[in-house]
């Protein structure tokens, strides 16, 4: 990875995990388990790069740091309620988040599902919140987006797309349907929301969700690549769960060598919607390049 | 029940149905098994109390009908949702829901845990649209009271505190505690609702805010009454959870005796709450009334 680009990442990662630690509940403020909950899973790590594309489009428009951070902790406290609810037994059944046990683990599964549930409610409290924009119009607006792509027409949509879909071949554009509604939603309002807070043009609000749709696709397509070359070149035991439940990936239907033409025609495609703005988007666009060569 | 107010409450049963049907999201559009389960939690009936709520604290202030109808929408989303998660099997583990089979049982787990997330998602998107009040300040009061009652610090929060609390004896303060977070603190915003559409001062807000709160546990109350006279004339068929659970409830501390004359003081005390308001209030007057002495 380029050395000023995961300077950029450790940068976001870091101020994220120091302002959702100042958002978070405490637990000895009366509020017990669901507060210690919220903190284990928000607070294990991840690659936050949700946060980083919101830090990185709010910077394109001189917008303050630290209401970047706060949109980018909504943001990923989303993301964590629907990583804690996907590992539940009922849903993907995975004991293990990020080399941890998963919440319902750690805790009980009634602690998992409401934890995540005060999670996505508390996402929705902090960006209603004067300290995100003085404007209420632009919080209203962060609210629509970031609820329209979380709810039954996008990740929660995609997610229960995912589960019907197991043990069956869908089709391909099927499966990039079911991926841009699971993740890529998220990506695109994550991108867009730093043009929200900057009141930028609707121009540079499409060019950014464009770029981060394509930037989610590519990274999914490595994702799976990752995965394939891994069943091939090693015992089975980092075979992922995709190829244990005989799912259709995007690469297992196109194959690796067009699967990997295609990241590369994506990544190059998100680039090119980057054309609006200056050096400032040179991390978005770094992004674009480390998504589709990275080894992990 | 007073005829007028069994008509009231009738009125906004039947109109509420309608504006939930017009919001909630429909299987052909591409969205099957998600759209199906959340309409089929919605709109299987259930007393409608809180939208009662809303739309009578609107009429104080002259609010459009329509758009305290569209706010009590999103509440009574996230009551659903919240009820759709208890009946789980990690949570109270119910297979019946106002006598239909719960969501997880009519459908999958998987189906109800995603539809219960996509219903909290919605109703933050439903509040944050225009269709609300035309400023957004307004909806950003009503998201962030709304976000506020059903989360940590709220209904969440309480559920998990009574789920922890089970074949335990919790002292009366923490039994009060507890019913005020889990069902309170959402019956206070919605009759705050009205009052922040109507832009109301501070005053009336919390007027109305300690209303419900009185209204909310006078209603428990009764509840438990019910459950409890239930337990020494039935044959054990109707037994509820809480005996089940050997939980202790408000009737088993203070004895019937007592917490009949408490339910008759808060039913009263509420009623005192409303003095700043005129003949418009009649129907949140006689609901106090009605907690109290109805049989079902």
């Amino acid at each position: 990875m380029d050395e000023s680009l995961l300077q950029a990442l450790e940068e976001v990662s870091g101020a994220l995990h120091d302002k959702m630690d100042a958002l978070l509940p405490n637990p000895e403020n009366g509020v017990g388990t669901i507060a210690e909950a919220m903190r284990y899973a928000s607070l294990s790590g991840g690659k936050r790069l949700r946060p980083f594309l919101t830090v990185q489009s709010a910077k394109l428009f001189g917008v303050s740091h630290d209401a970047a951070l706060t949109v980018a902790s909504a943001i990923e406290f989303i993301h964590t309620y629907s990583l804690i609810h996907d590992d539940l037994p009922a849903m993907d059944d995975d004991d293990l988040r990020r080399g941890q046990p998963a919440t319902h683990i750690k805790f009980t599964e009634a602690t998992a599902i409401l934890s995540g549930d005060a999670l996505l409610t508390y996402a929705f409290q902090i960006l209603s919140e004067p300290s995100v924009h003085a404007d209420p119009g632009v919080r209203c607006e962060l609210i629509r987006s970031i609820a329209a792509a979380s709810g039954f027409r996008g990740m929660v949509g995609g997610q229960l797309m995912d589960l019907e879909s197991e043990h069956e071949e869908l089709p391909l554009d099927q499966i990039i349907r079911l991926q841009r509604l699971k993740t890529g939603e998220l990506f695109a309002t994550s991108c867009e929301a730093g043009a929200i807070l900057g009141k930028a043009p609707w121009q540079m609000r499409s060019a950014l969700r464009a770029y981060a749709h394509d930037l989610g696709l590519a990274f999914q397509i490595r994702d799976d690549l990752l995965d394939a070359e891994g069943t091939r070149t090693e015992t089975g035991k980092n075979v992922k769960k995709d190829h244990k439940a005989g799912k259709a990936t995007l690469v297992s239907i196109m194959g690796i060598e067009r699967a990997r033409e295609q990241a590369r025609i994506l990544a190059a495609q998100a680039i090119k919607h980057l054309d609006p703005f200056d050096d400032k988007a040179k991390h978005l666009r770094q992004m674009a390049e480390y998504v589709v060569t990275r080894r992990g």
